[in-house]
């Protein structure tokens, strides 16, 4: 068996205006082996050289919100990839104005693609599936901020279950019945004995989610949006001392990430999106484990494993 | 008398595709302390940082063309400055085409810019003066691309001229008079006697000049336009080898920025706008110096001295 691996890296970690080594807002998402880029800050593809993250296995961006240090990378990114003879077909997520934008940059140039880019336009007010493959799903759901904006929920789908050694022995079912099995169905034998789908098969792990929320002010709802997630990155633009500039900007603190990571109940908080005028960002991960213990800092070239 | 600056530092020394430690197009040239950006690829707000450079003094942007890898920055920079809250105005010289891409992105985003941006727009194939103050002019001129695309000439003015203390001493001429002469004018004294201008005044220095030409062919009319200037920047994106290749695309190859450094009679040469496929570029530095000796490399975070 493969092992499968699901992970965040993070690209950019910072608010709008870089700060040393914090870029703004880019992070990669590894699950089974796709790539999902999510939000593509200015110099995204530089910190992809960066870090090693191969650029051309992305096939997939989703974009948040079209402030430009959540997607002024994008067009940097998607011209490279012409330069570069990409043939695999790259799509995008987005709210529907970024359509244009890209269009209209890629016409003053007088860029012919040669690969083909699908634009799929987002409704950031929506909770709905944007995307689904075999092995994941991706969900919207609406933040609170400026601009309409949307988080990202990466769910892995139910995986098909693994029989039972003792009932295979004993019932020796045949190969439909066994597929059937695996999807979750019931097994009745030939004598019309029934065994319930959960007594004769196990998974070797439940799905696992990791939800991105920024940017967003506090929204206790957003709770129920990622609840039980593996991982949450929540915004935290500043320290509880400054919520009042917090609220007025539509951005979170650290308190707030944490509130809601508790309410959530996810296993892992990460922090991000600092203003710039942190250059400690200790005591933002303080006030966060001072009521969620399991809190974390991003910082560029980070990778935080959910397998 | 204060120190009169002149001087380029490369903020990226790259063609479109980022290598390892070169940025694409950009660079900052300071003539008495007034900052003027040529070009803004993508992450040249974060060379800025890297390399010192203080970007709320630039109060100038010149864009030779609508490549990504000459504008995509601009936009982060535009934005940054908003969030800095900068009061002066900035202006921006680039074909027409890139203020509807500003404008839209600015829109989207839904920024209300706190200073002014004008936008001046630069039509790519006219030799002409398109920026002057009392101490620098610039020029556009046409080079040859695969878009319209100018070089540009920065020249300092004629200064007054200094007056011979022996000159002074002999004639005590009038506060108008002297005015005058500085400003280049012969003198006659109350008997009629004529003193020529050459004869009574002297200058500290003449006018320098500093000549940008990315992206273009190999034209050799370019070498009327910088005639003389005592630095040329001049795109070297191949090797003399891969001139078909250079042809092709409308770069030129170390020979040929050497070539035009020649013929033009300049100081000083820098080659820039390198292909990714070279990581050594002392190969490009023995072909253009086969020719033309005082040729340089443009690496980023370099600085040329012009006075």
């Amino acid at each position: 068996m493969t092992m499968m691996k699901f992970s965040v890296t993070i690209l950019g970690s910072n608010s709008a205006i870089p700060a040393p080594g914090r870029n703004p807002t880019a992070q990669v998402v590894n699950i089974h082996d796709r790539l999902f880029l999510v939000d593509c800050a200015e110099g995204t593809q530089l910190q992809m050289r960066r870090f090693k993250v191969h650029a051309l296995r992305i096939n997939h961006v989703f974009i948040s919100h079209l402030h430009g240090d959540h997607f002024f990378g994008l067009i940097g990114l998607i011209s490279t990839y012409n330069l570069l003879e990409r043939r695999t077909p790259l799509h995008i997520y987005a709210p529907q104005a970024l359509e244009e934008v890209l269009h209209l940059q890629l016409g003053v140039a007088g860029t012919q693609l040669v690969y083909t880019l699908y634009f799929h336009p987002v409704d950031p007010s929506l909770h709905r599936v944007i995307f689904e493959d075999e092995v994941v799903t991706v969900e919207t759901f609406p933040v609170v901020h400026r601009i309409p904006t949307c988080g990202f929920l990466f769910r892995e789908r139910d995986r098909p279950r693994n029989i039972r050694k003792d009932f295979l022995d004993k019932e020796h079912p045949s190969f439909d019945a066994i597929r059937q099995i695996k999807a979750g169905d019931d097994y009745t034998n030939p004598s019309g004995k029934l065994y319930l789908n959960e007594a004769i098969t196990f998974t070797r792990h439940e799905p696992a989610a990791y939800a991105y929320c920024t940017d967003t002010a506090y929204h206790e709802p957003l709770a129920d949006y990622v609840k039980g997630a593996d991982l949450l990155y929540h915004e935290a633009t500043f320290m509880d001392s400054e919520a009042g500039t917090a609220e007025a900007k539509y951005h979170a603190t650290a308190m707030q990430a944490a509130t809601i990571a508790l309410k959530a109940g996810v296993k892992r908080l990460i922090l991000g999106h600092f203003s710039s005028r942190y250059d400690d960002l200790q005591p933002l991960l303080d006030e966060a484990r001072s009521i969620f213990p399991e809190s974390y800092i991003a910082m560029d070239g980070d990778i935080f494993k959910i397998r």
